[in-house]
């Protein structure tokens, strides 16, 4: 079984609504980061600019179950699988730190595009990233 | 068949990232001001005074086929079904006006919650609003 | 004196934060969102399509004195002068429909850069669409 | 002179613009987590929870003079001053790490509002907090 590559953050007043809990929008920025962090945003960077590819949201599925509020700090756990040469699934869930039960749960399906936003296979550079993670 | 509820709007600089798409957590923004307006805002505010009562978003599963870009005039179309007492589903999409496939794809499953997040039914008044909809 | 081009929005979820007021950096997309409308998005478009000039805020001064709310309808009050051949000066307020004093009140000064964000004049284009907006 | 307090960030997807810079209205979400990280977000938490009394910008000054990218680690640079028995002027500034020049200088004067946004004064946790900070 996969350890989770762990995020954290703390919630601050741009994170909320006035309904006092984070705005459910929000919780996909999260989940961004994570994956960002998990691969390396340095990383990211270099492979779109040698070569155009980025990567795009195909599908989500989420299940948001509690809000976090103003001051919580919070962990977003990412176990990412290569579910195909064109597709990576990123389960991702958000919890307080030393919580029982997560506040937020969401499959992410993500695929890799070029500049003319055209789907192309999963980078090799991609691949060796999640595997040294998973190493780790 | 239920007609679709549709909310109109552009897309600005704020709503894109560097990849020249909508960021895709945005969408959530305007499926929420799509169901806003076909509630109308003035009525959720009332019911929130009122009561306490507002929504929170419980479920989401959405399918992102294609990124809308600067400038393009969008339309967020939306069918609300209460699927039991305690549970709207929102059938939402966005389509660039003239299209002819939807560049976005959910099914949003609304619950309303008091001011302690509890759950609560979905209040009468609600239940009037989207008949009176639906009548139109 | 230059009669203000208006702007109406109504104050979402999305728009809040915890505090219960509409959070502070939000104003800024409302600016540009009524900027927008003055001049016209497509136009806006077709410039940066045919030329890669876009517009970037270089200096913004704002006074924030009344926090909006959840179910306020908003006027983004815009008068914008050419200030030299570089520089666009916004004079920008947020009114409640019916107010008798702005919420916040702002100047923005805006430039125009090429897709190297380096500081060209301001067009033509702009100069016209800006004077037509004045003659209406 | 007061040695500024650094807070760091990475840019990423969300908070770029189709432009390929950071959308304007965003350095002001990063000033606000670099103050709420210098006072502590726990002990601002604590203090809304016991008094109602949170913050809230009031001025705004801000020069915009070079946009940060995709990938770029931020530090933002931050001195608060107690002006007065009601204000907070905070000097910020964006650099890229190892920068020789900011990317966004701000002034940002804060004030204090309880739960019916009415202005108090600075509270005395508030000062305690800002002096431990500079005696650091």
């Amino acid at each position: 079984m996969a350890v989770p590559h762990i995020f954290r953050l703390v919630i601050n007043y741009e994170d909320t609504d006035f309904s006092g809990v984070v705005y459910h929008a929000n919780y996909f920025r999260y989940f961004e980061r994570a994956r960002g962090d998990l691969l390396g945003v340095q990383n990211l960077l270099r492979l779109y600019q040698d070569t155009g590819i980025g990567f795009a949201v195909y599908r989500a599925e989420v299940h948001f179950k509690e809000g976090a509020r103003y001051g919580d700090r919070l962990e977003i756990r990412t176990v990412v699988t290569k579910e195909s040469d064109y597709r990576l699934i990123c389960d991702q869930s958000v919890w307080r730190e030393g919580g029982t039960a997560p506040l937020v749960k969401a499959t992410i399906q993500m695929v890799c595009v070029n500049q003319d936003q055209k789907l192309v296979p999963i980078p090799g550079l991609v691949v060796a990233l999640l595997d040294g993670t998973h190493a780790g």
